[in-house]
Formats: structure tokens, sequence, C-alpha cells
């Protein structure tokens, strides 16, 4: 297995001659069009399909790109990091977030441990502590149940379980197994704590303390708040928090907590969904049941990654995909574009997933790599982004790749028919219009109202947002994100931009500051 | 008064002369960072100041802004804007937002109407209706107060409503003139009807659509969503609701609204907030005094926008700072991060104020421009973003500016002081610490720990997030949008980009397509 640089692999520089090659326009009209549809897809797990026929794509640029899936060795290498290899090698660590979900490879043990047997015992003890709570046999001082979860934590710790509790509740709700009520606390804004806890009632609400060190401080800083206002309300911290951490964390035996659950340094952040950073509020909200399922959507998906035909590995080929935008095309955005409320800040975890992961300049040894790597991810729910900032999309100047998702039914089984068709066909008919808007565009006599089209979309289409689903659908996402890295040779595990920031927020509390710093910190009245 | 393409102008040639002139890390270290904080700062309303020190501006560049701003006739074609002139030239209207909170300029007659009366009378229509429904002289059926008011409404109608209701309810409760609570419904995705619907009273529920023509077809839809919902439970709709619209659209005086309030064309979607559009669910949310201080900030923003020195135009040269960093620097993105979880969504209204506006290929005549126009916007609050995305602008391969947003209070009087100090005292050594660590980076042995600096960002500092500094904030990228539209001589007031979807989408509701939409259609199982 060998770690090369992008631009040192001859399938690249072949990629390269194939830059607009594919008029989206002229390919996506008639009858071709129609063949495309049918034959551009590609398989997920949760029952979900990638279809590509709308990517700039045609039988010679998906050789292409299977070469340079070949020459970087993607399924190796992912292979490889299913085995437990060191993958994270700046910070020296395994990868093991596939493991929380599914043993896709060899046994891994570490730490005198077997890695899958340690997920699957946090997970089973998440899932006994969530049927107590559930059963009353966990209680608050007064013995009654607890009706809420409240998860404290930031990053990685916040965005992808919020997005997962958003992406579930209305379908919980509709299939009758919502067992309580989810809010999250992130921001060290003193007003999002406060605005949560003045919005339920504490003394039958139970706090998940998420941080794997111990030691973040927006999330010490927003447990010491709760406390506060636990303790100014008669209530004992203790019995109504636990926490989510690492084994040797301050946290993991301290008598502050009801229970402690833990994960290790082979999960990033950002990778931690299922595990317990999920796992515990996940099981709390829905049952643990439903949190199974969702991991078995993620490890179906999983198993279809190991694929190396490019044609039938959905995650890889939407990496690839990406980097030929990227890299050849060179365009330097991607828009993610639910068509389902219940994803409406799906985006918002991408964009941390995406960004974090691959928002890097130096290769995984160090040295500066010579091509663009990660591009910027945004996006919101349609339709509303439809009546936003689709007019950029449709008629700027830049061309912004597009990633779309939809789904034929929606979560809860309400529906009104109006002017002949309900609220969730007329979702589904946006859905493919745009999709066709941006491929064909549309020529006008009024250059204003002209529409210049190829802009490349994908759209990834399931019956409906069910845990299985959405375990597929974030799965994928992990995986070409790591699949992306790979091609790019970048150490997609770790996130040392974020230290820097750190730093120096230390200094100016601590008052250590002069030059710019000491007066930004000055006009801030620190 | 000349509408030049900006590659016409001289000014701008010099301006590209100047690219990568200013070396942030060199400018904003030792004693010259600090006077360049000092120095380099504007004036804006609401008790605003922005900041641009750490942008990559010095003396050179701020005067070839000047000079471009003076061939460019920025603020000439913004008095005209006031004066009532025909800037929307493609659509053949007046742009009037401004006058909904001031007269900034001579009196606007239009279709027989002085347009700041009309615009003056509907917000005392909304101030009454307000107070009646505060007061209980408007209830429900059973006589009983309403508790909680739902906009029906999309893009316009709801982004911006939306964040300036969440920016300003922390305030409100804060300050005790918290009247009720607003939702908000926009997605024709029948889930997001249903899910507000399910957490409110509906009995005691007031709902405001929104729609100015009276034909968007989610918004309508939504509607009947919630007429059905309302006559399920036995209530007549008609009791519940109002509509906000233009005088000719078929709800202006329908039997099916409680009350009618007035805009017109003069005003698109997403310049409303500060209109109807906005007063009627501010006005019953906080109370129509409360709107009034809200439109006073955006007012003094305005008047300051006036004025020719870029150097005391916050807006103008914001705007311009844009400008160079798109054409000149060739910087794609911007990222907008405000420091506090009260303005949570003020970034996604951003974001389609910004690339509705200037997210266009061709000039106000419909010739194609040959430069780059309105960037991609995107942002979350900090420090959430920290967590996430930053590790992208810190590391990435491109570079990304940055607009901060911080205030020295928070909104709500609750904090904890922890390791010895405030979160609000973090929150704001944070942002102090990331604007130095994205200008200056830092140096590592490790290469994978070093940041090559070099990253510029501006910063908006208040005291706190008032109604005054809120209407400022709104105001403020109004006019950078709409001076960055006059540079690149776009008319930023229609979104023709929007339509081919709309039209595309009812010919799949009828049935009326072939090729890959007939597929894709097909596939959504429309």
């Amino acid at each position: 297995m060998e770690w090369k640089n992008m631009t040192e692999l001859s399938a690249f520089d072949a990629l390269k001659a194939l830059r607009n090659r594919v008029s989206l326009k002229d390919r996506m009209s008639g009858a071709e069009g129609a063949e495309r549809v049918e034959k551009y897809r590609a398989p997920m797990g949760g029952g979900l399909t990638y279809h590509y026929a709308a990517k700039q794509v045609d039988e010679a640029v998906l050789d292409a790109l299977q070469a340079l899936a070949d020459q970087a060795q993607l399924t190796e290498k992912y292979q490889a990091l299913l085995n437990g290899e060191v993958i994270n090698t700046g910070e020296k660590r395994r990868v093991l977030h596939q493991l929380t979900r599914g043993q896709q490879g060899a046994p891994v043990i570490a730490d005198g441990v077997d890695k899958r047997a340690f997920y699957v015992g946090e997970q089973q003890k998440a899932a006994k502590f969530a049927q107590d709570v559930h059963a009353g046999r966990i209680v608050n001082e007064q013995g009654e149940t607890f009706t809420t979860a409240v998860q404290i934590g930031i990053g990685g710790s916040d965005l992808g379980p919020r997005a997962m509790y958003l992406a579930l509740e209305g379908w919980a709700r509709a299939e009758g197994c919502f067992k309580m009520q989810a809010r999250f606390i992130s921001n060290v804004d003193p007003d999002d704590a406060a605005a949560v806890l003045g919005g339920i009632d504490v003394s039958r609400a139970l706090f998940v303390l998420v941080s794997k060190s111990g030691t973040t401080l927006e999330t010490l800083t927003n447990e010491a708040f709760v406390k506060d206002a636990l303790t100014r309300a008669g209530l004992d911290p203790a019995k109504h928090m636990v926490a989510v951490t690492s084994e040797t964390s301050p946290l993991a035996s301290s008598s502050d907590y009801l229970a402690a659950f833990f994960m290790d340094d082979y999960i990033g952040g950002r990778y931690s969904s299922t595990s317990c950073v999920g796992g515990v509020i996940l099981s709390l909200a829905f049952g643990p049941d439903v949190f199974a399922r969702f991991l078995n959507g993620a490890a179906e998906e999983d198993a279809l990654a190991r694929n190396a035909d490019v044609r039938k590995n959905a995650a890889m080929l939407d990496a690839l995909i990406g980097v030929y935008e990227r890299n050849v095309q060179g365009y330097p955005c991607t828009a993610v574009l639910p068509y389902s409320q219940a994803l409406s800040r799906f985006p918002a975890h991408l964009q941390q997933l995406d960004m974090e992961s691959n928002g890097k300049s130096v290769n995984r040894f160090g040295a500066p790599v010579d091509y663009p790597t990660g591009p910027v991810i945004f996006g919101e729910p349609g339709t509303n982004g439809q009546h936003s900032f689709y007019q950029l999309l449709h008629q700027g100047t830049d061309i912004v790749p597009m990633q779309f998702v939809g789904f034929r039914q929606n979560q809860l089984r309400t529906d009104v028919n109006i002017q002949g068709s309900t609220s969730q066909q007329k979702l589904c008919a946006n859905l493919a219009a745009q999709i066709m808007a941006f491929a064909c565009g549309k020529q006008d006599e009024n250059p204003n109202k002209s529409f210049a089209g190829g802009r490349p979309s994908s759209v990834i289409i399931g019956e409906r947002v069910t845990p299985e689903a959405l375990g597929a659908l974030l799965a994928h996402f992990e995986n070409k994100v790591m699949f992306q890295g790979f091609v790019w040779n970048l150490n997609s595990f770790d996130q040392e931009g974020v230290q820097l920031g750190k730093v120096l927020a230390k200094r100016v509390l601590a008052h250590d500051t002069d030059g710019a710093l000491k007066a930004f910190s000055d006009l801030m009245d620190i």
C-alpha cells in the first residue's frame, strides 16, 4: 500500500485530460437523458440509491475515475482502516468508527481489548440505561420519570447527534416509538444554555455531558451553568447527569454522574454519531431498538463501500466525482440540499464532517499539497433553498455542484391534497424539476430569464427517512469524505487547525496579550 | 448618473494593480497591529462599529476603493433609489424598502400615493392589531387570548422574520416585553407544518399568512394544511388567520382573514423584514414599540450609508472590500460568523439576501458580465463553528474571507463564572483570538500544526443584541449588498433564476414530461 499525492498518479493526469468532456445540456436531453437516469445509479444501504445521471460523467470519465481509484488504492486503504491499521498517522491512532456498527475487517485488538466487543458493550450499557429510564427504574429525587434528555457537547458531540435526533423525531412520533424529547446545549454563549433550560422542566431533565477528554472548555462551562441552575432549583446535579467520555478522562469515575459511557481516541468527534456520543441520547429519545436499526443501516453502507468497482460503490464514486469537480473542473464549493424537513440540520453536520476532515493544506506526511483539497460545504432543506440562494446556483457566475437527497414518502402520515397533488408530491416534483433545470437550463429571448444549464447534481433517493435510511446516509458521507481524503493523501482524522484559536483565547482570558490582540480584547471589554 | 460594468471603470484597473498588497501577517503584528485596530473602524447605527483592521487594506487600497466608489457613483445611485427612481429596471419597479423605516430622500409618490405614508399607515394598522390581541380585544371563538403567532411564508417571508424573531426573543424575555411566542411554517414538506402544529395549542394560535402575490404555491399549500387542521379541531379558520399581501392580491379583501396588511411590489421578499412581512409577526411577539425601535436602528444605518466617504460609510466600505476580495484577490466565498446564539439564523437570512440579490451573470441591461459577481455565503454561530468547519478556514487550500459579529454583553442576564471568567467573556475572548489567529497564523516545526495566516476578517462589535442593534445590522447588510450590486452593475432586486424550477415542477405535477424529467419523476413516484 502506497500513500502518494494525487498529482503523482498518472491516472489523475488522464482524468485532467477529460476536463469539460460532458455537456449536461446535451447529454440530459431527449431519450439519452432518460437512458442516463436508468443507467447511472448505484445501490446504497437502507434502501437508498445514488443517482448520478446529472453529473458531468460518461463511460470515459467513469473509466478514468476507476483507474484513479485503483491507482490510489482506495478500497485497500479502506480495508486497512477496517483492519485497525494506524490511518490517523499524525496522532498515531487507529480509525474505528465503522467498528461501532459492524465487523467489516479483521478483529481489532488495541490496548489489550477487542474493540468491537468494547463498543458493543458500551452500546448495551446505554441500552440498559435507557430502558431503565423509560421503565421508571431510574427516576429523579421525587421518584418521577425523566421526560427530557439534554445533550451538553460541542462540535462532533453536538452537530451529528442533533441532526440525527431531528431526522428521526417525526418518524418516531408517527411510529409510536418516541420515548422522550431531546434538547442540545453547545454554544459557550450563556444565552444558549439559558434558553434551553427556560424551555424545559429541569426537575425532570436528564443531562448527557459529552466530552472525550473531559476538558473541553465550552462543555465544562455549560455543565457548570446547568449544575448551577439545578442547585438553585433545589435539585442534586449528580442525580440528573450522565457522562459520555473516555475511560481515562477525569469524568470517567466521578461521583458527579449517575453513569458513565465510554468512547476512545480511535473515534473522532465528527465520526462519533454511531458511538455512545450519539447512542446515549438517541437511545433515550427513541429507544435502543431504533438506535440499533440506525447502526444496521450504516453497517450495510460500510459493507457496500468495500466494493472496488466504482460503479457499484456509491460512496467511492461520489468521492471521485467530487475530486473531478474540485480538481479538474475547478469548482470550489458543494451544496447539500435535502428535500426533507427532517434533515434540516443534516447539512450543518456534513459541513463539519467534510470541512474539518479535508480542509487541509499538507498531506499525511506534513508536506504541502499542490492542489485544492476539501471544498466549502453548505446547504438548507428544499424547498426553502429554492426561494433563497438557488438564484445564484442557477444564474451565478460560479458553478456550484449539488448533492440532493429526497424521499418518496414523508415521515408523519399527515398530508393535504391541493390543486390535484399532495404536499409530498409537490416536494418531490420540485426536486425532479430542479435537477433538470440545473442540468439543461433554458434559453430565453430575455437574457435575464435565460439559464445556461450545465450545473451538475446527484441525488440520493429513498422511500422514507427511517433509522436504516438515516444510518446509511450518514455512513455514505463519512465514507465519501474518507475516500476523498485518500485521493488527496490527507489525514482526514485530525484537526490541528482548531488549536491555535484555543491557545490565543486562553491568553486573552489570562490578560496575557499585546498589540492587536490586546486591542481587540479591549474592544470586547475583556 | 451612468450605469457601467465594473471593468469599464479605470478605478477598477487601479485596484487590480493592488493585488496581494497587504500582508496581514506583517501588518497585524506588533505596534502596527494595535494602531490598525484603533484606526480602521467606521460607525454604524444602533451603537455598532465596523472594524476592518484585519482586512487586507491600507491607505493605498482604501484610496483605490474610494476612487471606485466615486467612479461607480455609489452614493448617487443610493440617493436615486431613496428618491424613488426605478432602480429595479428588469421589473420596472422602484426599490423602497428603506422607506419603511424613514424618509431619507424626496417624497415618493407612486400609484397616486405617498409611499412613506402608506408604509407608516400599514405599520400603524399592524400595531393596533397587535395591541388588540395583547389586550384581549381580539380573541378566539371561546373568548380566550391568543398565545402563539405562526407565520406561514417561504423565502423572504420566512428567513428574515424568523431570524429577527430568534434574535430578539431572549432580549424581550429578559426585558419583560415578550408578548407571545412565534413559530414559522415554510417548507412544502408536510412534516414541517405537522411538526409546528403538533407543538402548539392551535385553538389559541393566530396564523399570519404572508404572500405578496397571493399565489405562492408552497404558502397556499401550507395555508390549506393549517385550515384543514383547524377545521378538524372544530375551529373556524377565518377567526384564526390574518393575511400580509399586496392590495391587488386575491387575499386582500377575502373574508377568510380577520385582517389584511399590505405591502407592494416595490419591496422584494428578501428586503421585507422591515415591512409588514416582519412587522405583523414581530409586533405580535414583542409589541409594536419594540418593532419601532428595530426600525429606528435600521433608519440610523440607512442615513449613515449616504456618506460618500468610504472611511465613514461602513456598508459601502464592507461592499467595496468584498469586491476587492472577490474580483482582485479571487476568493469565491464569504463566511458570516456571529458570536451570539441569538443570531443563529442570521447567516441563513444573509445567505438569501446576498446570493439571491447578486448571484447573477448578466448586468442590469441583460448583457453578460465578464467578472465574478456574488460569492457563496455561509455561516454558523461561534463558538460552534470553531469546533466544526473553522479547520478549513484556518488550514484549507482556499482563503475564505470572514465577517464576524460580536457583542460585549449577552441578552439574558444569566451567566456563570468558571476558571476565572464568565461564559460571555469566554465567548468574546474566542472572537478576539480567532481574528488574530486567522490574520497572523503561527509557524510550527510540525507543518501539520502550522498556520499560514493571511486570512482576512472584519468584525462588527456592539454592546448587546437590542432591537436597535439588530435593525442596524440588518440594514448594514442590505445596503452592503445594494452597493455591491451597483459596483457589479447588476439588478440586485429581481430573481429570475428561481422561475424555471417552478415551471418544470408544474409540468411534473401535470404529468406533462418526457425524457430525463419523466424518468426522475417516475423515480420519485409522482
